[in-house]
């Protein structure tokens, strides 16, 4: 198992019997935010899969035209905090943990937030990376059908208007507790379909989204993840894999987060007492 | 076809003679940066499909934490130049062109370029969007033959070490003309994965990648196209679709760009000319 992936005991769920259910391990991609600074000074933050780190902030800085290719770049390092002098350096933040301490530190040492909220790729700084719910998701006790939830790929590709002939959108549709949609959104950008979503709840009001299921038609990110808990939506659900930082904010906030919904099976990460009929991994 | 799709005359190519060939007509998912702004001031830049943008703006401001869901959110709106007061605006930018004129615009009215670079998905400012290459790809004379891009993803896949386990990671190699690997890396971002490739290839003093392949594991972003660019790589290839303003920065900047790379076939849609048989759609 290298560092860009960690073990994690899941829960493997079936709807029709069919194939092996039960606990399993299972390998999540690790993501983990990355912050570059320059002569000691927070440029950028992103949130990466940990290896190629100083390729990763060459690159990045490189192809946003804030390098030349005949700058000297063995100035370029692992952050070392007993070390003040480098160019270029990148401090790797490996846990939840870390990110709040990382986060209350940058706070505590100046008087305003930061105003310039750019997107989860390359946010200016570490304390606009974390933000928190109003909304208390451990109070939410709807109850789900793994059924249901077998079932809303379909009702989302049958009421997707545009990725059958482009291929080429994302898709989140927010449904009730029975499957029922209450609010499809597109785009090419799986991040900006959620935010789709979510505007749509609160311009109508409809905030916070309890007893909702969100499902998106990708990978489940952390970002994802945060922006569902700020809606205050109880399940999120993906067609494909989440990342390990997925798994532990949702683990953190108590929602309920199922990957891999393909068929009539599905991974079950995190606060499965949602599920009805399913049990958490021993 | 609504504002969410474009449509472009394709080069459809096969390589073993199986199933049609030949140019036709393909809709492209669009992709267009809108510009939100607070009281007049612009907050930040996100690459979205058109279509419920007031929402988009609604829900990425309340999901970064910055809006109450109290808020009134009846002064937002989209903008317009003649009305000066509104409390939020989003403004869509639909070409190239547009973006470079607003882009011009920008930096005409300031003596500083930002220094905050963020990432592709929520830049600080229009001008952070567009970086132009110092290389010029229109004298990469590179041949390649169809049938080694076809061959490519097999490849591709058997050199990664993490995807098949976790179903997670993005990958994006670097490859001859010929289609031998030069470079692998994985990330649970696509752009990171790129990056990694770019800033290997920038500190290893191998830039600019003329005659190079970049193939990305899942779709061709605007980003991406703007990323292999700026390192001089003349061919990108994408396993899923590209979007529309990424065949519209290749076709500008002369790169070729193939797209559904899947079995034996492929969509040809920029800078044919480097295909060996193929021709331009006509």
């Amino acid at each position: 198992m290298s560092t860009r992936t960690q073990r994690r005991r899941i829960q493997r769920i079936t709807v029709s019997g069919d194939g092996p259910a039960g606990a399993r391990a299972d390998l999540l991609a690790v993501e983990e935010p990355l912050e570059i600074r320059i002569g000691g000074k927070p440029l950028t933050v992103t949130m990466r899969t940990p290896g190629d780190d100083l390729d990763l902030a060459a690159g990045f800085l490189f192809t946003e035209g804030l390098l030349s290719p005949a700058v000297d770049l063995r100035q370029i390092r692992m952050c070392d905090e007993n070390v003040a002098d480098a160019t270029l350096e990148v401090a790797s933040l490996p846990s939840l943990a870390a990110l709040d301490r990382a986060t209350d530190a940058r706070r505590a040492q100046r008087n305003f937030l930061t105003t310039s909220a750019c997107g989860v790729c390359g946010k200016e700084s570490i304390d606009a990376i974390r933000v928190r719910s109003r909304y208390d998701l451990t109070a939410d006790t709807v109850q789900v059908a793994p059924g249901v939830l077998a079932s809303l790929p379909d009702r989302l590709r049958e009421a997707q208007r545009v990725f059958a002939s482009t291929g080429g959108l994302h898709a989140a549709g927010l449904f009730s507790a029975d499957g029922t949609l209450a609010v499809l959104r597109e785009d090419v950008g799986r991040h900006n379909a959620v935010d789709k979503v979510i505007g749509w709840a609160l311009r109508a009001g409809r905030l916070p989204l309890t007893g909702h299921i969100l499902l998106v038609s990708g990978r489940a990110s952390f970002e994802l993840v945060q922006k569902a808990a700020v809606a205050g939506i109880p399940v999120l659900a993906a067609v494909s894999a989440p990342s390990s930082l997925a798994a532990d904010l949702a683990d953190e906030v108590g929602m309920t987060l199922v990957g891999f919904l393909r068929g009539t099976s599905m991974n079950g990460y995190t606060a499965l007492h949602r599920l009805t009929g399913v049990t958490a991994p021993a």
